[in-house]
């Protein structure tokens, strides 16, 4: 199953329930590519990422996640962190915000193979840090679940282009 | 021209020489609904976008990104914007980050019609502030020139899977 990116990007939906079923090996590994594929400011990747796989692994951090039980269906729960942002590997007003591309290659990837994602930002960061052994220094960026989706959710709203979109300048709607 | 999610990732490329062409119309608004159709924090949606076509305001852009006027070659110029965040309107943590998501949808459905993009980071803001007419709370994320590619660059080098990728645990290879 493949899918044309316009079509995964208008289709695409948070999915927040999944059936008991692991990820193909082969599938998980092309959305990791997808993030290891992505860009960044000066092509410093400030990013890692840990598989999780573990179902006590996984069960915890859906209470970490103010009791977001539902991620531990997921066949995989995938923990996104950004390097230590005052790093000379990296630049510090990008580490943050380019883990969010890695991400969402992950998330469309999945999505283009038939797999549900949900960005997941709630969570006590010092007790995934904990659990994980994760570096103090590091910032854990969100939690995505990746799993087959057992639920078809409606498309949620967006703002009007008119909302959005200014042509030439900045204008204010009145 | 469409192209498959994991195709884009792939073989997309950073574009820094442009062709002198426009784009068309209706590819451009399938850019601009791929950015409005991006997944955010409790859907918070806290962007705005200007489109630059204005050959003059393009070439200043340019001047602004430390010089880097090739950018005005690109048919359009997409100035991203964060909304205030410490507006209630938006998640803090989110409002710059959740930005990222909706630029890297434009790269990718951009890349899959056969324009080329470049991520631009490095300019003053208060000049793009001044010249656009943006309102002081905002922060200008980052500027994307859009065009039809006159080059083919090479795969810039990515960090090996067993660099960024981990398994149950954080573990610092030794």
């Amino acid at each position: 199953m493949i899918m044309e990116v316009i079509e995964a990007i208008q289709t695409r939906r948070s999915i927040r329930r999944f059936k008991p079923e692991p990820l193909q090996e082969e599938h998980l590994k092309k959305i990791l590519e997808a993030a290891q594929q992505a860009p960044s400011a000066g092509n410093k990747q400030p990013w890692h990422f840990i598989v999780v796989r573990d179902p006590d692994t996984k069960a915890r951090l859906g209470e970490i996640a103010r009791n977001q039980t539902w991620i531990s269906n997921a066949g995989v729960i995938i923990v996104a962190l950004a390097m230590d942002k005052k790093s000379p590997l990296v630049y510090e007003k990008w580490a943050e915000r380019d883990v969010m591309i890695a991400v969402e290659h992950m998330v469309l990837s999945a999505w283009s193979m038939g797999y549900g994602t949900c960005w997941i930002g709630a969570f006590t960061e010092e007790d995934i840090k904990d659990l994980l052994d994760i570096p103090q220094e590091m910032t854990v960026i969100n939690l995505l679940p990746i799993g087959v989706p057992d639920v078809n959710p409606e498309k949620r709203s967006r703002k009007p282009f008119e909302e959005i979109f200014h042509y030439e300048r900045y204008t204010t709607i009145t």
